[in-house]
């Protein structure tokens, strides 16, 4: 079986959605043959024709479509139930669940607004007043404005960030010893600022960069396979 | 088999610990025979000569001592492991973790302030003294300062409740259809400020909020076994 991918690409070639990353790696973590189809961002058509609704990443196994990031991972897990699993037991899917919420509605808040004004330039430029005007709404302010005092949004981020750094000084994983769908989701979180900022948003030297060092090795180095920040953009 | 379990005791009989809370829960779900000795809050010898250090609860079962909160529940769980289990696999364990991480790093320094002004009056007066003096030495200000701007801090907790509040929108228990350590370890924090505060942290007809009624009718109302707040200190 091959499962069909279709992800947001970037300025020439760049990856930048959190959601499809850790799609991208629980794809990769079960061992299965994908073909991945780029599409534009602000190309929500494509999108809303195959899939009646306007986020990515989306697959295509055969003729069913799947959307929403945690229901891909959990139709991959029962599809291919005799692949290595991304969860474990029903307990331990469900507590996954957790960190999903935690992830998107915690992590993924603290960190975009330092990450925002560097972020366009991972897209392509004809994406660029797509991203502003959609981002801008929802924050209620200009990027600049909504990104002004950094050292109060990293502390911010610091603080959310707090429980993993606490995790990771005890065990490799949030799984445990080995990865699990638990990690990718967060990772693709930090994947996301390290692709989208020429700023390092974790210190170095914590249980936390330890980690992220793991995860970035993990797959044969999966997770510098495709352009990182824009060299002309950087400091 | 009996096992004994030391934990604080407040203002005429009432159990203010979130920490023994969480065990509680935990040995009532094993269905053990427990034997609770209550000690006051400022008497950490009584603990430090059982324990040599100065956190309760405490576990004794019989030459063995346990102290703190995760190392009881899974020292539990691998005793205890033909009773009913309080995680799942290895991975929903590790999961749990992060739970308790997020539990003690975030929610709690989020509620402490909101309540702490209040839930002096839980304790025996003669450890108010020192409740007050370790917990201003460890905020750097007084209760009552720290307390002060009470909108700005319920804003700051309910935020850090939303992965909850999404996750009960889908699911009744952080572990699924049941609850398990995950979910009584976070319930002994809304417990903590449910006894400790006469005021509720809680919106009415949230996700959230039914969960926390869900919580509250386990094992017969366990929750309810002891005095709430203070009459004579509710508004």
């Amino acid at each position: 079986m091959t499962i069909v991918m279709y992800e947001r690409v970037g300025f020439e070639g760049r990856r930048p959605s959190p959601f499809s990353w850790r799609i991208r790696y629980a794809l990769t973590h079960k061992g299965v043959d994908v073909e991945y189809r780029p599409v534009r961002f602000a190309d929500v058509d494509t999108i809303k024709r195959l899939s009646d609704q306007h986020l990515v990443p989306i697959i295509v196994d055969g003729s069913t479509v799947v959307h929403d990031s945690w229901q891909i991972a959990t139709y991959l897990e029962d599809r291919l139930a005799n692949q290595p699993p991304l969860f474990g037991d029903e307990v331990a899917r469900r507590t996954t669940r957790f960190v999903n919420q935690w992830s998107d509605n915690v992590l993924i808040l603290a960190l975009r607004r330092l990450i925002f004004p560097d972020f366009i330039w991972c897209l392509a430029p004809e994406d660029h007043e797509y991203f502003r005007s959609s981002r801008e709404k929802a924050l209620g302010q200009s990027l600049e404005e909504a990104s002004a005092d950094r050292p109060r949004l990293q502390a911010r981020f610091d603080a959310a960030c707090l429980p993993l750094e606490r995790l990771f000084a005890e065990q490799p994983f949030i799984a445990g010893s080995e990865p699990r769908y638990s990690d990718y989701l967060v990772f693709s979180v930090f994947q996301w600022a390290r692709l989208g900022s020429p700023r390092d948003v974790v210190a170095p030297g914590t249980a936390l960069a330890e980690w992220r060092s793991r995860m970035i090795r993990l797959f044969d180095g999966l997770a510098d396979k495709f352009p990182g920040y824009p060299k002309e953009r950087m400091g």
